[in-house]
């Protein structure tokens, strides 16, 4: 086994089940490296070594077999375009040929950046230690002005959220500007703060041309931005990089998987989201990462990932590696009476993400806040949601609509 | 049909089939753009009517729907990530939707930029009109040094290519840095016009971070590069784009479709290559769009498309539309052989390469080249390879290797 020696990636695949997989496996070692290793002279052997595709294991399986390849480091650059381009490149191409997992030598890892302030440093900002964060979505801004969004963030704030997030498709626009919202938004959260003393963050869903990103997101952050919504997967993992890797830009940023089901949710093929939207989100520099729910069902068209993925990518947000962790933003259908479910499991690494649980509230978006808030504050005390309902008229009215999800 | 009124987006969908598509693409189309329409006062409605998307078709299959909604455009910026996140960032989760095509209105459209050479600048630039161009790749490069590449180079001009590229996976490296890869390949290549007057584009792989591609372009032509590869789809269509629109970079830049696969090769979901690496890879820039050539044989494990895509990619890559054409370059599995069928199916639209089928030539690459050239000689006046193969010794030799493809 060259990998004890060597540095580099070792990437984990499933192949379809093949009686000669571990030929196959071989093949594609060497022709994503080296090319050839038979017609090559002696001499030369010894100086391609060091650049020899290795496969590290075959494990047999029912219809897929588990195939892990080693790439040493001096095949590529330290950047995922490279990575990629080399262990999935070409594979790609091959129909049911999955990626589901990258591990990088201790000198790789170290040159990824990681989270700038992950769930430590977003729990710091707002001063808030002992329950899961509540973060709303705004609704329905798309053909509305910033009187409506001021509104809603008004309404939000008196429910009690931690942060919010702009709509992942509400892009530059004329109605609701791009860094008119940030200002607009800055004056109200100010303003809450000196009331208060609570800070919230406002994710602003930073967009626009890949070249144009970086001074953009500095812009923002000088106008009082605080915290960025990034489309990860519309440009690429390495732009998130590139962005938590600007040293002028000192922002928490959102993660949002929207696009990451072609790269993961297609039957057969792809990456596995556990190593798309959980370790290497949380590698380039994602403080939080926004991934669909495992609580829909899909057969009734619900956004929806399964349990097992879903804690999948929790793990590899939070298992340590040197890294700050981080938080993870399950999506999708989430109401009050799914609160006990969240915490049992993210635990608390979990940020409570709702949009229409929030305004599709009996009592309108202040209620439907507070209703989350209350299921928050009694989940992580173990009192069951129907009890606490008893002094929470919000929480009480949210039950009525949604119901309360038994914890399994 | 607001198609008529409104400045817009127009996707392509096949969804799998259900006998209440018009339901649940209505539903999308709404939730796509401002969320509901039901709930709305009637002096809403009016101000957000110009937001609302709209399911223009729906064409009924055996297993999928083909489904057309349309985005109007003051929903999203001139730019694939938005639009990408609007049309497909939520859809891409649900299994088997495919998106196919995209529509441009002609504001839209005229916002991309389209190719900077094109197929008709880079024969200007080559000073060849009449024929295909040869497009050679160097071959195990990796863990040689300068010398190697060197030698390489050396014999594919004596072999009459008009230009060569990098082989995708080769990446910033010791032996063979990618600054130096090009100015070493400029002396010979300056020595070699200056012998025989022919001018030949090296594509050298821009790669790194996405952060430092636009001054690794700039410095690489200052050097004397002379073309680009890029592994766009490691990058995102829009990071192409970024680098067309950078007016410092006058070089043209040849699209390699690798990790494309993930992206609209797997079963059931994802984007059709028509789309990807056809019409979008032209609207952002791509001078030349290479892609898996239709003649492998997947059950070989091959790497290769149907022939129905690789049509449709020549044909998005060529139909009218205001914008310079793109190359097509079939790729994988090329021998002399096959390029009569390769001019049936792609016509003067064809770059042909070859790696493999040039150093695989049994009497070396000088020879293999040659093989190439006379093939296409022949092949354009329709002169059967088994009779040029008489005045031509290298493609003789080239025949017996490899056979001569039935053309079909
Ligand atoms: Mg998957
Ligand atoms: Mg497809």
């Amino acid at each position: 086994m060259q990998e004890g020696f060597l540095m580099g990636v070792t990437a984990t695949y499933l192949f379809p089940t093949k009686p000669n997989q571990s030929e196959i496996a071989e093949q594609h070692a060497l022709g994503l490296t080296i090319g050839s290793w038979t017609d090559i002279h002696h001499l030369e052997m010894e100086q391609l070594k060091k650049h020899k595709g290795e496969v590290v294991s075959i494990e047999k399986g029912e219809t897929k077999d588990k195939v892990k390849i080693f790439y040493p480091s001096a095949n590529v650059s330290a950047d995922l375009p490279a990575i990629f381009t080399t262990v999935y490149g070409k594979l790609s191409f091959f129909e049911g040929y999955e990626l589901i997992d990258l591990e990088f030598d201790q000198d790789l890892l170290s040159q990824f950046p990681g989270p700038r302030f992950g769930a430590k440093g977003i729990r710091e900002q707002l001063n808030v230690y002992d329950r899961p964060l509540l973060k709303a979505i705004f609704k329905g801004i798309m053909g509305r002005d910033l009187s409506f969004f001021s509104a809603q963030l008004e309404d939000l704030l008196a429910g009690g959220i931690d942060l919010v997030k702009d709509d992942e498709i509400l892009f530059e626009n004329e109605l609701t500007p791009f860094y008119k919202r940030i200002t607009t938004a800055k004056e109200i959260l100010d303003r809450h703060y000196e009331k208060t003393g609570n800070k919230v963050l406002y994710a602003v869903n930073l967009s626009g041309k890949t070249s144009t990103l970086s001074e953009k997101a500095e812009r923002a952050q000088e106008l009082g931005a605080n915290c960025l919504l990034f489309n990860v997967h519309a440009y690429g993992l390495d732009a998130l990089q590139s962005l938590r890797e600007n040293h002028q830009i000192n922002l928490p940023i959102v993660a949002h998987s929207a696009l990451s089901g072609v790269l993961a949710g297609q039957a057969g093929g792809g990456f596995s989201y556990e190593l798309l939207v959980g370790k290497l989100t949380r590698l380039v520099g994602g403080d939080l990462s926004l991934f669909p729910s495992p609580y829909g069902d899909k057969s009734k068209g619900n956004v929806t990932i399964s349990k097992e993925e879903a804690s999948a990518i929790n793990r590899t947000l939070t298992e340590e590696n040197g890294f700050e962790k981080t938080f993870s933003v399950p999506s999708a259908g989430i109401h009050p009476g799914l609160v006990p479910q969240l915490l049992k499991d993210f635990g608390d690494n979990l940020v409570v993400n709702a949009g229409g649980g929030i305004f599709g509230h009996p009592d309108g978006p202040i209620s439907g806040a507070q209703a989350f808030r209350a299921a928050i504050d009694a989940s992580v005390q173990h009192i069951p949601l129907s009890e606490a309902a008893n002094t929470s008229e919000p929480l009480k009215r949210a039950l009525e609509q949604w119901g309360e999800m038994t914890v399994s």
